[in-house]
């Protein structure tokens, strides 16, 4: 009798901060830019970026999930927003 | 007389560890899932994401610039990977 398995899921996780939000990491970022003769830079907006495998019974559940995780530990809610996709993996 | 304007792109640049390094960051944030209750999680990766508005004259020039920033600031080459796409903004 063949037993039902969860799929693997892969998700690609984006946050970054929300655009009024100072990020001195995006200024120092392009500071260095400057120095190095990257004199067209405008604007640098630094974030993260996270790649979570995990077991789901669907792509609801998996981005359920995913969703919940950004909420209460990837993404500080405050200052922060995310994005994200899911798809299927091995 | 219409000017000749160079155009504003938006480059969106993920960089990752390559999948031989290990990742301390990418353990803590697994076992911060685990321990709220995320016990389908198999693996996590961090990495940087990074959102730069650049000028430049075309679209080979802006991917151009973007890859010669990732590889003297944005990324280390011994242990990092990048990927970017280029989009004309305003």
């Amino acid at each position: 009798m063949p037993q039902e398995k969860n799929v693997m899921w892969l998700a690609k996780i984006i946050v970054t901060l929300k655009p009024v939000v100072n990020d001195p990491q995006g200024l120092a970022i392009k500071g260095g830019l400057h120095s190095l003769g990257f004199g067209g830079v405008q604007s640098v907006r630094a974030g993260k970026y996270i790649e979570i495998v995990l077991e789901a019974a669907d792509k609801a559940d998996a981005e359920g999930q995913v969703d919940a995780m950004c909420d209460k530990l990837l993404a500080n809610p405050v200052i922060e927003t995310y994005r994200f996709e899911v798809q299927k993996t091995e």
